[in-house]
């Protein structure tokens, strides 16, 4: 046979040539024992490194070691990118990175049949990744204090390794990525998850990042910027406003967690089928076009803005750090206009507590649909449509946030990716409903399911968007599972 | 809450308003009797309706009974379909069906790093499904003696139901699909399985169909073009060539057999994981462009080829008919150049079979890699490129087929589609194989999974490629699970 071995950078091989001997050099297709130990390190609220209580104390050390600062400035000033003069496109002068173009989007339902935007092009497929281990037999997680540019209180809790293709083949010239040899060559035992998932298909176009958790039985020498923490811990942190970060909050909500429910009010099977409906069904067709001249935006000297001054501008912004893998830099950001709201209503069915799953349409899908949940907007861009036209369930959820608190399950300010969006806050919530807000028999688009069914679908590209892995990150965080 | 409810199109509700009681209204989710139920069909060689050896007969009986006839015709006399002025693209005039595309396509590795070539576009999701109820306690399947205009045949045995879009909107104005509303409004209960797969990359860009198997207990009237058989039956008729039509034995390959063996070579998660990877580490750019003057094809009165005679050519039949939902037609076919090798190696690992997999860049799929056979291929296509060139285990399959018959497990020759393609013929072959021609740790790209892996990842989308579900298929057939 041929010259092209496997690197061996996934997978190892035990029994070697003699392999028919039963049993031999085989492993179970599904570790039992894991959900277990997943469940035992959310249960426990105190680890073997810093105490929860200390963690919002040890961010702010690690804010004020890095003099971050960040500040807006004129597309101008941006050093290495500029605006193509025939496209109109918003590129880095190494081609990488990522781009600014336009889109054009058509779709078959819903108030917009027919819009174009400005949309982040990143092609590349970056790592996000959690490196575990366990002290005193419970699982731990290593979460880095890192500044990101676009987020509100620049630093928070992120996952042990965010590395763009780009970072990890020194595009950008930096320090070497910490930890990342875990991740590009993790032993095949030790790996909890591994799976491609989307980013907002709103403002990216057709964007994914590997999402991994990897476990090692290994010494890791602990850098000034990482503390290891439960899953019991980050679950209490990620009740406070802004301390977990997007990619943190996506990759937990890989976490096989077990499911102990004795079902569902639909069985897998009739959930994928309804999932198979769901992209059968809508005819979209997006497409990249050139940023110049798109209809119902402008381009002034600091921000492309839309017309009427809703959705999100485009902005750029000069950074300067010490902690990052280089000392300063400028780029562009997009900068939402108003706190988005984004919540799942809960119901318990026979028992077991079930959310409103919404089959959502975003431009920058790479397949037509991805399950989203029950309320996933910017209320000022709703403002200006009439009722019918409105989010459903988004009265439901403002008015109950007024007048019935006690229905909140969860609630928490947090914000999107602050390396690619500015300020990007939302409202995270998950509300109790009942018969009369929220029927077991939907609105088309919408289904019933488990927190254990969204478990096993997150294993898989592209059904779960990553609002909704979000919130299954914060469901996790509660007692809601059981 | 709104207006808008649920057509009730996909799933029931039980439980009503009062959902709070525990377990009311809840489903398993999963129904671990089906696995069972489906072994036990495919372990049933007769069945309550025509037996296996008749089949054959009745074949023949309703072919004759059709007067089917295709002749090749040049383009000039195609009716309502036509090359578009400015971009030479072949379409129907209604604007429906499919049209005829250039594809322009660059990837990162292999002996093509850029190509042109014609392709099928396709938009529209079409449902392949077939119907499933049981006799005697042993689940049948509905299978109908169908005409398509390349097929060597003229007629196989295909699924209950083959519709695209324009089949049931009625585009073009023929007889209502029969046994449809079974699959349009199926009971919750009565899917058997329900998914988007993709069809092949090298000839359609981004095309996928629904496949389904329904279960139903209702009353069904047979018609005189269907006969009910068993999965033992249909297994059996599988051996020959040119029986089971390629939509049938991609929907049969989504059946859920259960998978009693302890365990594979890889666990599911590392699986995943190195699906991940292929998937990450492939760049690959395919883009429609005009059909009109790309590089290396030319077009004729009667045909548009390859320069060097390779690959396949775009062809135009008329058909006459009298089963068909319209009696007469003309439409393009793509006519491939050579009979295909789709093959598994195949091992046994600790007691386990396991098949030789191949993550396959192709320019049609959606996202850049699925799961392919070990070797797929036309061999004509490769003959010109140097050894290091031509496709890796092809020269073991064809070396073994002359030399050691013996380690054949399985060899008839499949055809493909036969409404888009003619003559499109493959020996479709499952070949023993032991560490000196396939190891263990096979070269990059390639991985041993078994028949049990295979049969979780059909549940999903995109995850394995017509040829190999085909092939997952024929395995099914054999005794090779075991």
């Amino acid at each position: 046979m041929s010259a092209r071995t496997d690197g061996g950078a996934v997978g190892g091989v035990r029994g070697g040539g003699d392999a028919t001997e039963p049993g031999r050099g085989l492993r179970p297709r599904q570790d039992d024992g894991l959900p277990h130990r997943i469940a035992r390190s959310a249960a426990a609220r105190r680890g073997a490194g810093l105490r929860t209580e200390d963690v919002p104390a040890w961010l702010e050390e690690r804010r004020r070691a890095h003099h971050f600062k960040v500040e807006r400035i004129p597309f101008a000033r941006l050093e290495n990118w500029s605006f193509d003069e025939d496209t109109g496109n918003l590129a880095h002068h190494s081609g990488r990175f990522f781009t600014v173009e336009g889109l054009r989007v058509s779709t078959s339902e819903g108030p917009h049949r027919e819009w174009h935007q400005p949309v982040i092009r990143q092609p590349e497929v970056g790592i996000l990744g959690i490196l575990a281990k366990e002290f005193d037999g419970v699982l731990h997680f290593l979460m880095q204090a890192k500044m990101e540019p676009g987020n509100p209180n620049l630093l928070q809790l992120s996952p042990t390794v965010q590395a763009t293709r780009s970072n990890y083949t020194k595009v950008h010239r930096g320090a070497a990525v910490k930890y990342l040899e875990h991740f590009t060559h993790p032993g095949p035992e030790g790996i909890v998850a591994d799976v491609l998932q989307s980013e907002h298909g709103s403002w990216f176009y057709r964007k994914s990042n590997r999402n991994m958790i990897v476990e090692t039985t290994a010494a890791v020498p602990l850098d000034e910027d990482f503390c290891w923490l439960t899953l019991g811990q980050i679950g209490e942190l990620l009740h406070a406003d802004n301390v977990v970060n997007m990619d943190a909050r996506t990759v937990l909500s890989c976490a096989p967690f077990p499911d102990d429910q004795p079902g569902a009010l639909h069985s897998d099977t009739e959930l994928l089928s309804w999932f198979t409906v769901e992209r059968s069904r809508h005819d979209v067709h997006a497409e990249l076009v050139p940023l110049a001249g798109i209809p119902d935006w402008k381009r002034g000297a600091s921000s492309i803005d839309h017309a009427e001054g809703r959705y999100f501008s485009v902005v750029a912004v000069r950074v300067q750090a010490g902690s990052r893998e280089v000392s300063g830099w400028t780029q562009p950001l997009f900068a939402p206009r108003g706190t988005g709201i984004t919540a799942f209503l809960v119901r318990r069915i026979g028992g077991v507590p079930h959310v409103l799953v919404h089959a959502r349409v975003e431009g920058g899908f790479l397949d037509t649909v991805e399950l989203g949940p029950t309320v996933q907007c910017t209320p000022s861009a709703s403002a200006h449509l009439p009722a019918e036209d409105r989010p459903l369930f988004l009265d439901y959820v403002l008015s109950t946030r007024k007048s019935y608190p006690s229905r909140i399950r969860y609630e928490a300010v947090h914000s999107e990716e602050g390396g690619r969006f500015l300020d990007a806050e939302s409202s995270y919530l998950l509300i109790e409903a009942d018969e009369a807000a929220a029927p077991l028999v939907p609105p088309a688009g919408y289904r019933w399911v488990t927190p254990g069914q969204l478990t096993s679908l997150v294993r898989h590209n592209h059904y779960v968007n990553v609002q909704a892995r979000s919130l299954l990150a914060c469901l996790n965080a509660t007692g809601l599972r059981s």
